[in-house]
């Protein structure tokens, strides 16, 4: 058997590595790839107000044969920008060591390609959420300086000193086009939607004001009156420590979060519960700060009531630590559905740009039509399936991780994971973790060399991991 | 441990689905975009009834090492088997030179893996149709020589007369299940729904009544009660050498085809016509037989008609060939929205395993529900981006091949394709053709050595290619 599985795996990481050397070749070859969006690759020529050499920077080109860009001659400008993108082909959202297929990757890509920044360390980079391998996002938002041109001042800029300052300066000018620079050299799959400028010291992650994030699944033979009414239980101050994945490593020791709103509804607004199991519905969850696979673990307790696998006051007996300090052993559920909808600040005024807001419609329409269609193309093979009659296979919910147990086994007659102090101790004895006062004065820990995740560092000064929401 | 390794699997395998996807994208100049489906691979433990080696065949290993099996001594059967696919990630259903990727390819190795057949020469296979690469189908028909237990006779058996056959004799005993032994081993994409047992003879070819396609869009701001009008006006019997891609080539000189229906409507069943421009809406064409891209020709026209850019009169003009004897060029339809739907046959009794047509929905509903959540994902973003106001770009059509032009050119004011006299000539000098008598005593043309497509020769005995759809 677990020979088999072996033989597969080799089988597979051959195929992965024939694959990637098939991608090598064709990337040397350069070969200007159309995406299906119809998108330009970050190999299309950049258009860059006041910037001499970028009419002709290309992906590709030797840095080592552009002119140095100076950057001292610029004014900079703190600003937030507010980010859609697509989850699914990327590993998520955060910089990681063991790969660079992150949002955040291609994001750096196109801010030091457009010359907006000199590199991301002397940005004052922070971002509202981090979100998961496949997790989308419609509203994340980050603060960082951006090169700017505004030589007259403004919310946020700061002038440079540079005599050479002067003679450049044009009152009242137009700010760069930030969106339109940015989604020029973006994957199509993430798309910049607009800015706001920001006072000097605004921080898109301690700033937040609260996150909103949605599950979207099909009604399939799912009680979805039970689940809303079991949603509700959510919302107020909890220890959620288990309803996520324990973070101890990354010095996340405190788990009590406050969810302002649980809901479960039809996307249809204003629609009666209706009875077609294909309908489509969303549990929607807004909080202050999520913990690391919050959302998804709510929503696997959800999808077993649903399933009238589990009564709704498992909720309440899960929020019950002193009763359940220990987290029962259950499966997540997937990534692909989950997206971090919105994030709130006071005291941001968002500019768009109108005409680039139409172009990244068109994208996400294009985007959309063809998944519909394909959509469509299996609903009539089901329904084709179907009306042949003699078959009467329920839509089941497929939205669990791992493989399906034939008989159920009640949450909290499973087996349990580490308690939190016995993960603390581990991480401790094993230098990932140094104990030491964290900011609010709760108890904190530091990340040791050690430490398993990977995380912009400049991001993880630690502190209860309260503000840092990660799904 | 083999948990682990599961695991291990199943993130190599979206790797590997991540990367194809990533190469498939740099292959098609169409806007394919690919969330592609997770379904599980073809690489699952065979289990076949009746097969020695079958628990361990596996893909990748050497057939050097198998126990040579003896057909000799098996009943065969006539039989007519049909499939569903999905298209998207396939070359076409045809086997071609310069390809592996093909349906029929991944059929005949199950074929050959479950020892149903010994080779595809001696198998007097016969399809029924021919689908293009990125094209669906949900009853392809095929008719072929299968292994049989039927020692005792029977429809389409031929029973060995080898002196062996009488002990292994079991009369009236189930025939071998052909459904499930080849489902185990076929690629999740591609399922076999039923078989019928038919006469030696039977050609799913040429015995084939009808033939019915699909091609699903969505409503956008396309006029559909004119679409439905102008789609009327293919049906009858005409000739469409201005509606399809000529296939002069692999002989194929007659044109005329006959339309038993052609419809436009809501996929909603009784649905009156809905004003929600991402509603989905088909086109439903039945025929006796379609010329090669006939079906993604035809739509195209209907495209540009609901769009307003020509009138519905235009279908007339270009099935009048006296008065327009040359093709206008024009991008055909793209590929992914079409469905080979359903093929008709006298005299077949199709037999169904319940209990596999309850996996194969259980696989059409995995891929479905990750289709239509992504696809709400995106629809969620739009409705996003929409109620932030300010913005009214439309939905528009994305359906055409090729870049969209700005200013539009009226389809009988467009450059020409060569005539078909020309091309017939063009391939004749070039030794492409033989000019000969064919079947029906019409003029007909066999393919020279130097011909382009390459199909299995054993279905390219072209006469006029009436019979021989191509899509």
């Amino acid at each position: 058997m677990s020979e088999d599985l072996v033989n597969r795996i080799k089988e597979l990481e051959s195929e992965v590595e024939r694959l990637k050397t098939e991608l090598r070749k064709r990337d040397t070859a350069d070969q200007a790839c159309t995406e299906r969006n119809g998108g330009s690759k970050p190999s299309v020529t950049v258009d860059i107000e006041g910037q001499e050499d970028g009419g002709s920077a290309r992906k590709g080109k030797k840095r080592g044969k552009e002119r140095p860009f100076d950057f001292s001659v610029h004014p900079r400008r703190h600003v937030a920008l507010r980010l859609a993108y697509l989850g699914w082909e990327y590993k998520g959202f955060a910089v990681q060591e063991n790969t660079d297929n992150t949002v955040e990757a291609r994001l750096f890509e196109a801010l030091l390609k457009t010359k907006l920044i000199q590199d991301r360390q002397s940005s004052s980079y922070h971002r509202c959420g981090r979100t998961d391998k496949g997790v989308s996002a419609f509203s994340q938002v980050i603060s960082i300086d951006l090169r700017s041109n505004q030589f007259s001042g403004g919310i946020g800029v700061i002038v440079p000193t540079a005599d050479g300052a002067s003679v450049k300066s044009k009152p009242n000018s137009e700010e760069l086009p930030y969106v339109k620079m940015l989604n020029r050299v973006l994957p199509q799959d993430i798309r910049v939607l607009d800015w706001s400028p920001a006072e000097t010291g605004f921080s898109a992650r301690f700033d937040c004001q609260s996150r909103t994030y949605r599950y979207y699944f099909p009604l399939g033979s799912l009680d979805v009156s039970l689940m809303a009414e079991a949603a509700k239980r959510y919302e107020g101050t909890h220890d959620f420590r288990n309803l996520c994945k324990m973070d101890v490593g990354n010095g996340v020791l405190q788990f009590q979060r406050t969810i302002l709103s649980a809901s479960v509804h039809s996307v249809q607004p204003c629609q009666a519960v209706s009875a077609d199991p294909y309908d489509l519905y969303v549990f929607e969850v807004k909080g202050l700060a999520f913990l690391y696979h919050q959302v998804r673990c709510m929503m696997a307790v959800l999808l077993l009531i649903g399933q009238k696998l589990e009564a709704p006051d498992i909720i309440d007996q899960l929020l019950e630590v002193e009763k359940n300090p220990r987290k029962p052993q259950y499966s997540m559920a997937v990534d692909y559905p989950l997206v971090l909808y919105a994030c709130h600040f006071d005291g941001l005024s968002w500019r768009r740009e109108a005409e680039e807001v139409g172009l990244v419609l068109n994208t996400l329409h294009q985007h959309w039509t063809q998944n519909v269609i394909k959509t469509q193309v299996l609903r009539g093979m089901i329904q084709g399936l179907q009306s042949s009659g003699e078959v009467s296979t329920p839509l089941q919910c497929w939205l669990m991780e791992g493989t399906r147990q034939r008989n159920y086994r009640p949450l909290l007659e499973r087996p349990c994971c580490e308690s939190l102090e016995a993960r603390i101790e581990h991480y401790v004895k094993r230098g990932r973790l140094e104990r030491e006062e964290g900011e609010n004065g709760e108890e904190a820990l530091h990340r040791g060399k050690r430490s398993k995740h990977s995380h912009n560092p400049s991001s993880q000064t630690v502190a209860s991991g309260a503000t840092q929401p990660a799904q």
